[in-house]
Parts: structure tokens; C-alpha cells; sequence
């Protein structure tokens, strides 16, 4: 299903020792299956946090290819263990609603600050050498001050979430400056695609409306739907972390990763039931928790991450959107059980 | 001691319910005291964490006109009560070592990220027309790019603990944003003065070099002692919080509170072995783990807080060396015994 690279090298992650932080979740599973496929020894470390996304459906016909680590990174031992003898580690474990960083901003604190930092501390003391992906999110800049978005934008954290991403991004700075552990933050927009959480809203729209739009139910566009983002399929973020974590030439920088274009969305959720072949939309007012922290039209320039890696999205949102029902149409019902049902038992 | 005020009405004191966090350390007891005297209602929460500087040796002599909470703020119901009523929140609750942020990152995040996220939610959820002022660090600023350093210069906090001061600021400035709880940032120099922690070296040098002078032993100056520091006699920071607190101009806003003037490590170091009639200077190497945090010559430019409420620091070095070296000398043995020593038995 994923096509050959055309980019780069990628048989030099062939025997690396690679730890994906987060690895049962959304991009984290779809990075680790391609590095199996390129013949990397592959561990997972992950919580497995209710509602977080995270779930053994996503490494189904892999998980005997990998070496998966169900722990929180906040416990020393078993972090410690993660990232022994690591080359590579892709750090993506996080908590991503917005809205839930407002119902309990204590709780994404100690996901999203408090565990980074044990991770940095324990690599700091038993693994400085690793070469560490942090995956952060466009949502740190919150309102745009013009479209796209690079680099060198003002940060202005809308939510608990995006105070807290730019805390952990400044833990690795932090800790490449001190302790020389060499780390790369990339800045995400809104991913999309397989393996992605759909079973409830609160982690960003995408994911809800593909629910929505295959069971052939109502999406709720709230205002006119004028707002833009840039949406970006999976397998190109994916694409991006794996050059990314083989560039030297991106140790030390905080680099952006958009999608192809930005698109308005009610004229997403157009595309989206065109690709279901259900669903329909229905225009509504903000709620009010979410008008709080929305932050209009905003979409990145990834112009410099192109320079350093050549890297560009290569999946129109059509062709995108095509592979993303595809996926789910056999597995609806896996993805929209509540959460637990039909997993392995682990404790 | 203190000399009445020359600058506000400070009668608006008068009645006020002040809970004053972290105020059984250097400047809380110091700002407690001011607030007794100013006919204020004040509580003080503290959770006297060892070898923060927090001690009842603070408030001998006030401790009956106050309410002392001896409490974390990460605990929901002690910071409930304490916030319950109250007009004014002096927020000053914090682990100020930069060395001990390294040792121990997570536990300063405790400290500084975690229990001030928790005091703002209670105060969502309690009490959201209090009036906040929380003190922050010049420490955020890193190596300064200019000076002297005013609130547009660049942040680049140079360690865990400025990291953790920057985002309790931020979380400050969001929970304005969307729960509307009116909050001003003072951005404090190196502050000294009397009811400082002068037990060990590991907050800033300051209290310690006052104790090597006044025990008559050899003070070491790092590198040539060039580097220059604006420091702050104590009762100017609490002038400075008092004019805040009653201030509608500082709302929303992040302000710089700094020294009369810059001076370097080895003439301050002469004036108060001046002070202290004893002590000497010896000149030495840097010690790896201070300068890999130490940030060279920085001062700040207060123009913003003066301009807003008329303030400025208005004793000089002379000055506040002696008084400090007054205070001290009859409660050396107290101030320097260990930890808890002395103390009220609290469990």
C-alpha cells in the first residue's frame, strides 16, 4: 500500500535500532510499520492512555515485528530499558485534544511536559548520543499573522496544549545545548489518515468527520466553514520524519511540516462525503468551547524542511482521502468500539 | 525599618483579603510583613519545602497576624481555601535554584509548572475575579543580546528552571485570555535583603557570598569577576508588588523589575566585605555546571513598571548591604543551622 521513496536513502535505517515513543497511535504506528519494512529493529514504547488513540489495532500483522513496551515514560525502568542502546529515537507520545488540555490541564501537563522531560533526563543519563525526533504541533503559533505560516512566526500559544508542546520543545533545545543530545522538532499540521483516532471529537476534526461522513450521518461544520488548514496525509508525515531523522543537516532546528495546500472546510467535508459516498453536512454556530480556542485560517510553509530534505507532500487530499475510507471501511466497528474493547488484555 | 512610602496609596491595603503564595520564603515574608503593617487581612500558603528558603524564622514577631497555611498548591482543597475570598493573590510560590533545576528538572516542574497550573484552576473554577501578580525571573532572558534588557528583548531561558518560569507565565496570560482572571508578570532581578536564604549556594549568589563576608570567610569570584548584575534590595521588590497589585494599568501585562544600577561580581563582593567588616575575595575558575547556565553581564530596563506606576528602586547597594548585614547578625546561627532546625514541629 505504500509506495517505494523516490526521496531518499532510507536503506540506512536498515538494522538501526529505532524507538517510537507513542507508537500504538496514529502516525506513530504507520512510522514504525514503514520502519519495519525498511528493515529497522523496531521498539515501541507506549501508555496506552485511554482516549488517547493509542491501540494494538494499529500494529495488526506486525506486532511480532516489533518490540512493543506498554510504560509510561514517566517511569524510569522501563524508559530506561526503551532506549538503551537506541540510534534513532522518533519521540511522538502525547496527549493532542485541545479540549481536554482545558478540562484537565494538569493531566496534559504531565503527558506532554512532565514525561518528555524523564524521557530527556534518562537519555541524558543513559543514552545522550541518540538522535531524537520531537513531534510538536502547528498549533503553537496559534492565530496566524499571515498565511503561511513559517518558522520564524511569533509563537502565541492558544490553549494548555500548545503552552505545554512549546515547553517540551524547549527541553530538547535545552537539553542539545547542555547534554549535546542532538534533536530535531518538527511542527505538524493537522495529519490525517489510517490508523488516526475516530471515535470520538475531541482530537481535532478530521478524524470525527471521516467517522461521520462513513456512517452516513450529519457533519457539523461550525460558522461557514470559511476557516482553511492544510491537511497533510500520513504517509507524507511519515516521509518527513524518517528524513528528517537521518539529516544532519536538521540537528538543532525547528522545521515545519504542511500539507499541499490549504483548503476551507466546508469544501473539505464536500470532498470528504464525495470519497464516503455518505454523509452530509449540516452548517451550525461555534460552541463556545471551541470558538475559545480556534484560530481562524491557518496553514505552514515547509519551505524549510524542503531545503534541508527535499521533502514535499507528495498525496493530493483526494487521493488521500480515497485511502483513509479504504482503510476504515473493514474496520469501523474496531475503531469506533469504546475504548479497550477487543484488545489484548494487559494487566 | 521601613521607611514609609513616598509613591501610592497604599491605604487601598486597608481590609484587603491577600493571600501571599510562597510566603514564608525571601520575599513573600518580607511582602507579608509590609502587608500586616498596611492593615491588609493576610494569609500566606507555603508548603515549606525543604531547602526552598520558606522558614517560620520569616514571621517571628507576625506570626499572630497572620494566617499560615502550610500547604502544597498542587493539593485542591488547602489552595481552595486559601484562594476562597481572596482580592489579591501575590503568587510568589517557587524553586528558585537554577543548579537544582538541573539536578532535579522534574521535581522544579513540580514546583513551578504543575502547582501554579493547579492555583489557576482554582482560581477558574473559585475564584476568577481575584487579582493575580506572579512573579517571574530575569533569568528568562538568557544571555542578554543588549543592554540593559527590556520586556521585547528575545526569551531564551537557559535552563530547566527559566524554561519552567516561562510557562507558568504563559499559563497566566492564557487563563486571562479565556477564564478572564486579571494577572501581571514581574520579571524580578537578582533580589537580597534580609529573611533571604543564605543556608546554602545553590540560589543565586548573592545570600551566599552575605554569609561567607559576615562568617569572615574567602568569597570565590568566578573567572575575573567582570560580570555585572543589577540587584535589588528587597523592600524596593515589595514596593513594586504592592504598586501591582492595586495597579489597572499593569493588567495583562509583563513587567520588568530591576536594580538601581549594574554592578560587577568583584566590586560588589568588595562593598560588602565593606558591609560586613569581615570576608574576602579569591578569584577562581568557573565551575563547569555554573557555566554552562551562567548568562554574562545582564541588567534590566524597568521604563514599563515606572511608567505604569511610578516606581523605582530607591536604595542603594551601600545601603541595602547594611541593612542587610543588620539583619543578620544577631540570627546568623539561625539562618545558617539545617534545615528545619529550630522550626515549629508542623506534622
Amino acid at each position: 500500500m505504500i509506495a517505494p521513496s523516490s526521496h531518499a536513502p532510507f536503506d540506512d535505517y536498515r538494522g538501526r535500532r529505532v524507538l517510537v515513543t507513542g507508537g500504538l497511535g496514529f502516525i506513530g504506528s504507520n512510522l514504525a510499520r514503514r520502519l519495519v519494512d525498511l528493515g529497522a529493529e523496531v521498539r515501541i514504547l507506549d501508555a496506552l492512555v485511554a482516549e488517547m488513540g493509542g491501540t494494538l489495532h494499529n500494529v495488526d500483522g506486525f506486532a511480532d515485528r516489533l518490540a512493543i513496551r506498554i510504560a509510561d515514560m514517566r517511569e524510569w525502568d522501563p524508559t530506561t530499558l526503551a532506549v538503551d542502546g537506541c540510534d534513532i529515537i522518533f519521540n511522538l507520545a502525547g496527549q493532542v485534544s485541545h479540549i481536554d488540555s482545558l478540562r484537565d490541564p494538569r493531566g496534559d501537563l504531565g503527558i506532554n511536559v512532565d514525561a518528555q522531560l524523564q524521557l530527556l533526563d534518562v537519555l541524558r543519563h543513559h543514552n545522550p548520543r541518540a538522535r531524537v525526533v520531537f513531534t510538536s504541533t502547528r498549533h503553537v503559533y496559534g492565530r496566524a499573522q499571515r498565511v503561511p505560516v513559517d518558522e520564524t512566526h511569533p509563537i502565541h500559544p492558544p490553549d494548555v496544549n500548545a503552552i505545554n508542546k512549546v515547553t517540551a520543545e524547549a527541553y530538547h533545545r535545552l537539553y542539545q545545548e547542555i547534554f549535546g543530545i542532538p534533536s530535531s522538532i518538527l511542527r505538524l499540521t493537522n495529519v490525517y489518515g489510517p490508523r488516526q483516532l475516530i471515535r470520538h471529537n475531541r482530537q481535532g476534526f478530521i478524524g470525527w468527520f471521516v467517522r461521520l461522513a462513513m456512517e452516513d450521518r450529519e457533519i457539523e461544520v461550525y460558522g461557514d466553514g470559511s476557516q482553511q488548514r492544510d491537511l497533510l496525509f500520513v504517509d507524507d508525515a511519515v516521509e518527513a520524519l524518517l528524513l528528517v531523522g537521518l539529516s544532519e543537516a536538521c540537528v538543532g532546528r525547528t522545521l515545519n511540516v504542511g500539507g499541499p495546500e490549504p483548503i476551507a472546510h466546508r469544501d473539505l467535508v464536500k470532498r470528504l462525503i464525495a470519497a464516503a459516498g455518505t454523509g452530509r453536512a449540516r452548517f451550525v454556530d461555534w460552541p463556545a468551547d471551541r470558538k475559545a480556542i480556534d484560530v481562524g485560517s491557518v496553514w505552514l510553509d515547509s519551505t524549510r524542511l524542503h531545503e534541508a530534505t527535499g521533502w514535499q507532500p507528495r498525496t493530493s487530499l483526494d487521493e488521500g482521502l480515497a485511502r483513509t475510507v479504504a482503510y476504515y471501511r473493514p474496520r469501523l466497528a474496531a475503531y469506533c468500539a469504546p475504548a479497550g474493547a477487543g484488545e489484548i488484555e494487559l494487566a
